[in-house]
């Protein structure tokens, strides 16, 4: 199904008085206006094909209904988000749940939905029926040279299938690790793992990025073979420029000053992107927002001082993408949730009084530097969203123009009630 | 399969010159050495009926071969275990993962191989095919009294196949929980569980405990309905004299002092048993003692001294079981080397020199107090857990004989190699 | 120094017409406006004497100027506090930094400035001068009864300053525990702590309260003796109906779900009230709202939900209080930082839509919950509060008047750069 | 005070029976016993000046009796010391604490009781009496080149003591952080400080080295500029191949999985050297190996395959030092059984079956590598490192023998029971 704009519009014109009247009174003291709407409208934020079906956990999955069962099926409900936020303009896909087998219809039909295709992402973490080799003790670390070809072919084939849909990257994240002291030889895991994420960086196209994420533990619980951003760091610099670290915000320990990374990979050009959602004890993939949301915010107003500093586009030059779990909420609804959080933490980023703050930072008035970030961050800029939503032919409230327009109800009768979508 | 016992002495025989040598040397330094063995003798360790089998995580499981396809099968493989290490002789049961259909045979197959039913386990955190309603928001917490209700009965049913084989207690576990702020009335939710447990409660035989067991988190990432020791005691003790707390050590918040909890629970006489496990970050469900040993140990040390205070009987009036998720190892090496740690800890808290601590402690001699547990600690008391097995009929080396006996290699060719249990 | 009105009013009347717009703005969404105003006028937070001069850590502490010398000059501090805030109309007393030597005249003097006096809090965790005996290895749960009976009557005697206040509650935290395994019998520890708070309990008036703070490490680094709620709970229901749990927000381990404990203790009639701050990593005393707003919200919510379905006075049926400290910043700015944080986390809780949040969690609908919650939290209520404290006398900007009338500056002149208050 | 080597050979005698049988048992299983003794023998870890007196946290200082008031003192205990265990043949200096007046005499003095001088600290993180500009901001970090430019003066001075003492380290930590978000700004502070430390290293010796510490907080509670390894890192790699990285035990968040990151950074050849101490929650400051000794085991299983891997002398390629705060023992022995745990661990990874651990690795069998490491960590090597020091002229028991000679009595005979040492 596809949202037609005049039932976003009718919905809207519902609500259009009470906007304009919200909309004007934090307008009002906004400097840089038409700026930060701009700016808000050209902000989107990826969305991986495997986030459109209810997660699970390993103790169990329940499935909600009408979840989508072909990649069709997923860019449909992409666009649906798109249409309604004006925010998710592209779709990341995973190999090999998404294999898209005819490129150039799939990409024919993402884009009738406004929709285009960001990182492609491979899966060594799981074994696939038929697969010679088991990913059982690891991938592109694995002691067995056979197990790493089989690992690093896999993901050439991964960048030959975003090569036919215009992917500009690929997102690599290996679960590779161990569950017990001595299982591993750290060092050699580690030099394995360069060695093939070498052959995988020399198939790269010219303008392709690698993205190397990190994670300190699940699903192995001892250790894990990219652990923090020093190691991915580290393999990124070793391989060249095209590598670069991507940051999931539920892939640290606890406590992990994340803001501070994201500024010293800024400062080094090694900020791959992000993994967006949200977390209270580990990486629990949380809607974004839900649980910090003044992190995120500190995470954005790193972004937008750190990118200003090196004159960075900040809807370009950095990969957004949500990465979340939705094991008890409709996806489709988590997913404008999370979206609705980010772009509200960029906003208040993008509010930030910044002469200010750093006259403040060079006199070293605490006090003050705190009330900067505060007011921003305190201010209700929702209606900034919803403006530069409308301005782009989106909804004022999406999660509630999704409700009144009955879209999950739609999906049910059009896919059923017990459809399982692929992912975790 | 079984072990025939003549293999077990056969192969105890060609180490036994060393065994002598190495127990003659630790036992000569042991006091109550007689004492010591009868304990270490006398102490068994129930084995869950789901931990059998291969493991996994919500990113996938590697099943290994020859896994037991059958209650049937399960029990053979504790039989397995028991008469390797004279040291397993119950198994704990999960329903409706391993419904006996006939009590009395399965009774008898058990007792087959020197092994009764301790706790049952019920499970209201997954759904069942054809289960009315569903647990996706709980169950003895949830808003809906007919859900509630309909996990009320599954527990009372879990009591009855209990009864049938001769099991004295009930384990309960409740996923219950919320992923996000909002979602649930705390207060609510557990006054609802208050009242659901204590209907299932009342239906408990007179002979019989009900063990309720606490977890901060997983499957759910915002709060767990029994989420702390403290909670799991409120409720035990309004519910009366035979609930009490259950300790998973895996279900704690980094930094926790469980050894402190154990002692609390003890004084209160509310403690009703262990889940042993170990962890490095969260519930990794890692073999017992492979992450951090000398915890297991003062664990041990504050029940072994509890215990006597309260003239308890350490190898019958708490439940010991082991509660960990085989994702890298064959599970019945991972279980005997479990149960091998957990009877080191045993040994080494026995020879804790009591005396000469409490003297220490009552001078807060605080150097004496550390050198006194760190001298029982570091003892190598493996010989007294080789001296206790051999006497009690089992193998000096359990791991070692169960492969030289090619256990798994005979159990890929009577099962097959692609066998799943049914479990996590 | 006190602040005149008329200096608070003439800066106020600078920012008014701002404010009119903002308040207007705000108030026109909120139903039931009379209330709300009426329940922030009416609410303040207790400020301790120890937090008006400038703390520190183990590596050092960096003085700023015009620090109180006196318990007189800090009566003169809060004064101003609440002067500009008029919401911090009490002072909590630390004995024996700020012992009251003449109680009748330093009533009278927290008195002309609008002061009454809160809780009293006694102090075991450090020797004093000519102290007979030491705590460093306790005191309440000493293994000598010597050193006990020393701390059970300091108790007692900051119970008879307080009577002399006119406090209602002693404040009770214990450093005890231990820095090492084997230091402590846990369970003697406990009993002893129990005896020792018995003996206390007997002491109190009537009408008293005792409230027992719980702390999981730190100054001790492997246990404390009160170390979570669930003992501080089992401690005060041991004592009876006029102990309860103090819950200071940084006194728990990394992921602990606080306003979850806050509703059970609630519920069970066992909160006696806070200590706020804010954290990262451990005890960090940050200034309040500085870290996670979001948790102070969500705590709040829990406080406005549990204290109305029990029909509890807000404003006086529990303890409030700050317990920060300001290493970097100007202690009186951090505190009205403080407070404004406190008084925006309650003006949020007030806002959530209760009505419908409790439809959304009777059906399932987290999506809704979360939007209910996220509604209130993202509201600009800056402006309530605002009017709230003009209402009553105070600033519309305590910070900025503060500022503005140079009240630092004027200090340090009447009291030198060089000053250091009593207090950690 | 010293102790006279007959002394000690006296109190051996006694247990020299008993030592002679353990020796002979656990030798009998050491292939390598010749080598391992020899390792064991050569294996020294300095002592730091400031570690001789009793520590404290923000929350108070009890002091201990007899501790050392001058650097002469503080020679003379850890000549104590190594008298005891010949393990701890240098010390590590503190400026300003412990400014050499005379260095030649001080290393006089030093020689007299077989002392060297290791890595010198330097200390911008207090403040010192008649101190130009202060460091409650910072210093090498600092927003203003002023403040900057003394610190490193600061540093360069502490060198200049340092070669004349004929040390060969220069060892940073920096407190240099921020308590607040807004601050700091990240990059700034990283850059600053890269070029304050730039400058130092410019005025380093040819042969002298560079250590970088990191700690993610303490006494900063927000930020800290050098927070983790990978910022250590970064900064030495920029520097160049003087400078390098020094783990600090207890300078990681909870779960960090340290042994990986020494294993990385042996493998880049950036690790320095070592802080030891032991921690349950953060900087704890607790005994080497009283709370976690595996995890110390492991650390060291990691150093001796890494170093042997590169060909490096254990004994001299990397520093070792401990860094541990005595709250509550006496601090001689403390350092007694921290210098015990360290060789303890380091022994039993000497016994380590390298090559059996590496088949297994290569073969994924999980089961056979942890029992692998587990056979030599439940080894009881004690009687390996009694024979070592014996070998060396040390004692058997070194905390036994230094109760029996009443060393701390002497002491406090000669330099009073209210001393107070340097330090924290």
């Amino acid at each position: 199904m596809q949202i037609e704009k005049y039932k976003i519009d009718e919905i809207n014109q519902q609500h259009l008085a009470k906007h304009r009247r919200q909309f004007e009174f934090v307008a009002a003291d906004v400097a840089n206006l038409d700026l930060v709407l701009q700016k808000l409208g050209a902000f989107n934020i990826a969305i991986p094909s495997w986030a459109l079906g209810t997660g699970g956990t390993r103790f169990g999955r329940f499935s909600g209904g009408g979840e989508p069962r072909s990649l069709e099926e997923k860019i449909e409900d992409v666009g649906v988000i798109h249409a309604l936020n004006k925010s998710s303009n592209s779709i990341s896909l995973h190999i090999p749940w998404d294999i898209p087998e005819n490129a150039a219809s799939i990409k024919a039909l993402a884009a009738q939905v406004g929709l285009h295709f960001d990182a492609v992402n491979s899966n060594t973490f799981q074994d696939q029926p038929n697969q010679k080799h088991s990913y059982k003790y690891g991938s592109l670390h694995h002691v067995d040279k056979a197990v790493r070809k089989q690992a690093i072919e896999h993901n050439i084939e991964v960048i030959k299938y975003g090569v036919q849909l215009d992917s500009k990257a690929l997102s690599v994240w290996l679960s590779d690790g161990s569950n017990f002291p001595g299982q591993l030889n750290f060092r050699r895991a580690f030099q394995n793992t360069q060695e093939s994420l070498q052959e995988i960086y020399d198939a790269l196209p010219d303008d392709w990025k690698m993205w190397i994420e990190y994670k300190p533990y699940e699903p192995n619980f001892y250790s894990t073979t990219i652990g923090d951003w020093g190691q991915s760091y580290l393999l990124a610099s070793k391989l060249g420029a095209k590598a670069s670290t991507l940051v999931d915000l539920g892939h640290h320990l606890q406590g992990t000053n994340i803001e501070q990374i994201v500024s010293i990979l800024l400062m080094e050009g090694k900020l791959a992107g992000f993994h967006f959602n949200d977390s209270k004890y580990g990486d629990d993939d949380l809607t974004v927002g839900s649980i910090n949301p003044y992190q995120l915010f500190l995470i954005f107003n790193e972004l937008v001082e750190g990118m200003d500093a090196r004159g960075m586009n900040h809807a370009k030059d950095i990969g957004w993408m949500i990465d979340a779990s939705h094991n008890v909420k409709d996806p489709i609804e988590d997913l404008l949730q999370s979206v609705q959080a980010i772009k509200i933490a960029y906003a208040q980023a993008l509010l930030v009084d910044k002469n200010t703050l750093v006259t403040a930072q060079n006199n070293n008035d605490v006090t003050l530097a705190q009330e900067i970030l505060q007011t921003a961050y305190r201010t209700d800029v929702r209606p900034l969203i919803a403006e530069a939503s409308l301005l782009a032919g989106g909804s004022i409230d999406p999660v509630g123009t999704y409700r009144k327009l009955n879209v999950r109800a739609n999906l049910i009768k059009e896919r059923g009630l017990k459809t399982v979508a692929t992912g975790l």
